[in-house]
């Protein structure tokens, strides 16, 4: 395959100590060295080397950087090409200008994952691997990282191998039936063919038993804090975020007012929704009230409660439990520092069977409570622990899914008595549609649809 | 000297496509050593290379992440000690596991600039230059990068060794007058102090000419909009923005709020100030009047006041006029895309000699002119070009002007006859003074405040 020379800036945008500009394609190392200047030239070092010097506009001949270049020639690199790194001070402007200097050189603009797409492309790794780079990048947990690094080692992608040679065998051997006909006894083929499908068929239920909890540790459970005014939903908040480390994620290219927070409990990523709104009442008194939560509760896929201990249940309260039956939810019951007003007893009732607990956020009372609480509700028994092949992307989700009904179907078939070449139909549809997951037949707009999901430099 | 071994994250907070773990000290490849799992020890590799593999939880055995490795032994790496880089996919989670198991491993995480600072310490680079650095990543524009970039190569100490050097010559002149006041004539040595006080005087002054516009490029030019309700100031704040690259700069450990907006308006880097104030109003009527645009005249350097070309000049614009008495501004005489209410010979008398602009801002027109106009005010003709060394730094600009006053001290002293001895004390105050410029003689407690003021992981 022919491709051009990229390049694009590989850290994030900002002030930081150091601040990478890449470069992928055959021509890099030509391309750097136009605006190197060093020891030695860059064509001439050995692959995997650092070597100090200046970037120099070749305008002009003035030094426009300190720099530590790294050449690594493909196909030992992350995308089997020839790659660059220039690893300046970690200044904005002169990051950027040194990226312009190599497009002015004859570099590409690198577009979004556009590196990780080359590995792709190049059959260093796989879709599935792939796509297990962005989500490594975007983990919000440690066990969120470890099933995307899972995915990157490519445990997710042996394991649809596995499966899709399973299918293939299958195949293989109902196309022998058909063509020697009086070779094989039907009756063997058909009960190959059952087993092949229902152990493929397990398998295929198996992943998507962890997918729930996989797609939540990937994409953080959104999580509402709703109450009645002045409960105490911004101490819960601070609380939270104290307590625990927060990751506040500034989505690129937009400035304010898109500001994600998710904090990490005792391992569940919680991305809590509409924290500008509970922030901006903090100081006055607070007036985010009833509407306000009922808003915030489409959204979310767990509700933080928060009742007041010192005062009697209201109308409002009742309401907001009401609107959130069925719905994982904690009661919070706030502020037992206070003179007990609140009817516990109605309280339980109207919680049915979800957790209960009181605090004094005040006093830093309950917090631990709440937490375990929240651990708890997340963490199924069964589907935890190092072994498991986690699913958590929706696109393979989606895809499991349809693999499964496509072998479902194929067992119908064989237990109907349906005649092979139709089987054949449908395990050969469920063998394409786990190769989907991989990439393997995946359509290019796809692809392409897939990558720009990336930060730039990737 | 003996000092541990230091580890930080060196790259930008946030999500993206590598983000590095630095550690420098003698221990920094042992240390690594213990994480790492790849073809080879890393302390069997040469120096300046790159390796792949896998950072491993030697607790567990588990992989954390798929990295490559960059060694880099003393003398020849920033430090001068041996530093390791891991870099990592960009993620935060597992950018920060792997700085936790390396602190783990007996590396203590780095003070904000203690990176920068082992390299003054191992003497690689003098104070003026490690500053340089710190004035390269925060560079908003490429002038201002060209300055820091001077600074860092050792051109301010370059030229502020020369000096040194031309006093202690005088001095050990002065010292063989003292210790053999027959050998030679009084009045040579006169003559010869004179001269050199005189030339010292005179490259000081030459430095301290282009401290006012170096601190600007440095820091940026405080620049407010003003004037009344709904004469254009929005517009003319998004107009600034969006014709120009933006760099927003997000302040570490804070979330909202505190954003700065800079615009690089043909080389001169504006700061703008209260662009909160003036955003919040934008899609409301606009609100932000005369009372806020006199406090955002408190702290500016340029003022931007926008008077409305189709309404006659009302008392508030007059009252603005005045308050903008002796500071440096230009007239923006907005919406001539509408009728002429206004009455610009009245307008050019309140504004004596500043630069009337007349602008649609709704056509976009009048805008190149509007930013003609500030580059005209801020380039003072005379110390601009490439040769000139730039002083850019408040500490170094108040160290120049004591310096200045002390070798002046000592032109007067001669000048009035004054004993030689005398002379001599100015001079050595003089030369220590431009000593402390570079960190010689530098007290440690001013060290760690300078190198506080960096980012994490340089």
């Amino acid at each position: 395959m022919e491709l051009d020379t990229i390049a694009a800036i590989s850290t994030p945008m900002g002030e930081g100590a150091i601040a990478i500009v890449r470069l992928s394609g055959d021509d890099a190392i030509q391309i750097a060295d136009k605006v190197y200047k060093g020891k030695q030239r860059l064509g001439e070092v050995e692959s995997h080397t650092i070597h100090y010097g200046y970037i120099i506009d070749p305008q002009t001949g003035n030094k426009v950087e300190e720099v530590m270049v790294s050449v690594l020639r493909g196909p030992r690199t992350f995308t089997r090409e020839n790659i660059i790194e220039i690893n300046c001070h970690g200044g904005l402007v002169s990051v950027n200008r040194v990226l312009q200097l190599v497009l002015n050189e004859g570099a590409r603009l690198a577009e979004p994952g556009e590196f990780t797409k080359r590995a792709f492309l190049n059959g260093r790794i796989d879709l599935s691997q792939a796509e297990g780079v962005i989500d490594l990048i975007r983990a919000k947990t440690d066990r969120a990282m470890n099933v995307a690094l899972g995915q990157l080692d490519g445990r997710l992608s042996k394991k649809i191998k596995t499966l899709r040679q399973a299918l293939l065998e299958t195949v293989a051997h109902v196309e022998v039936n058909i063509d020697y006909p009086e070779y094989d006894a039907e009756e063997m083929t058909n009960q190959l063919l059952l087993e092949k499908a229902q152990f493929v068929y397990q398998e295929i239920e198996k992943l998507l038993e962890t997918a729930a909890q996989g797609k939540i540790l990937r994409e953080g459970l959104a999580t509402a804090i709703i109450g009645r005014p002045n409960v105490g939903k911004s101490s819960l908040l601070n609380s939270l975020v104290h307590e625990n480390k927060a990751i506040v994620t500034d989505i690129p290219g937009t400035t304010r007012d898109v500001i994600e927070e998710y904090v990490n409990v005792r391992g569940v990523p919680l991305r809590l929704i509409d924290t500008a709104g509970i922030r901006e009442t903090e100081d006055i008194v607070e007036k985010i009230g009833v509407e306000r939560s009922r808003q915030a509760l489409k959204a979310a896929q767990l509700i933080l409660l928060v009742l007041n201990y010192s005062e009697e249940l209201t109308k409002e309260d009742e309401a907001l439990m009401e609107a959130i039956e069925n719905m994982d939810a904690i009661i919070i019951v706030n502020k037992t520092d206070l003179e007990q007003k609140i009817d516990l007893e109605r309280v339980k009732e109207l919680a049915i069977d979800r957790s209960i607990v009181t605090t004094s956020l005040l006093r830093d009372e309950g917090v631990d409570e709440l937490e375990e609480a929240i651990k708890e509700l997340f963490f199924v028994a069964g589907i935890e622990g190092e072994d498991v092949t986690y699913v958590s992307n929706s696109r393979h989700i989606a895809l499991l899914n349809q693999a499964k009904k496509s072998v479902q179907d194929a067992i119908l078939a064989v237990e109907n008595g349906m005649p092979v070449d139709m089987v054949q139909i449908d395990i050969t549809r469920t063998w394409e549609l786990l190769g989907e997951i991989i990439g393997d037949s995946v359509h290019e707009s796809l692809i392409d649809q897939l990558f720009s999901q990336f930060c730039l430099g990737k």
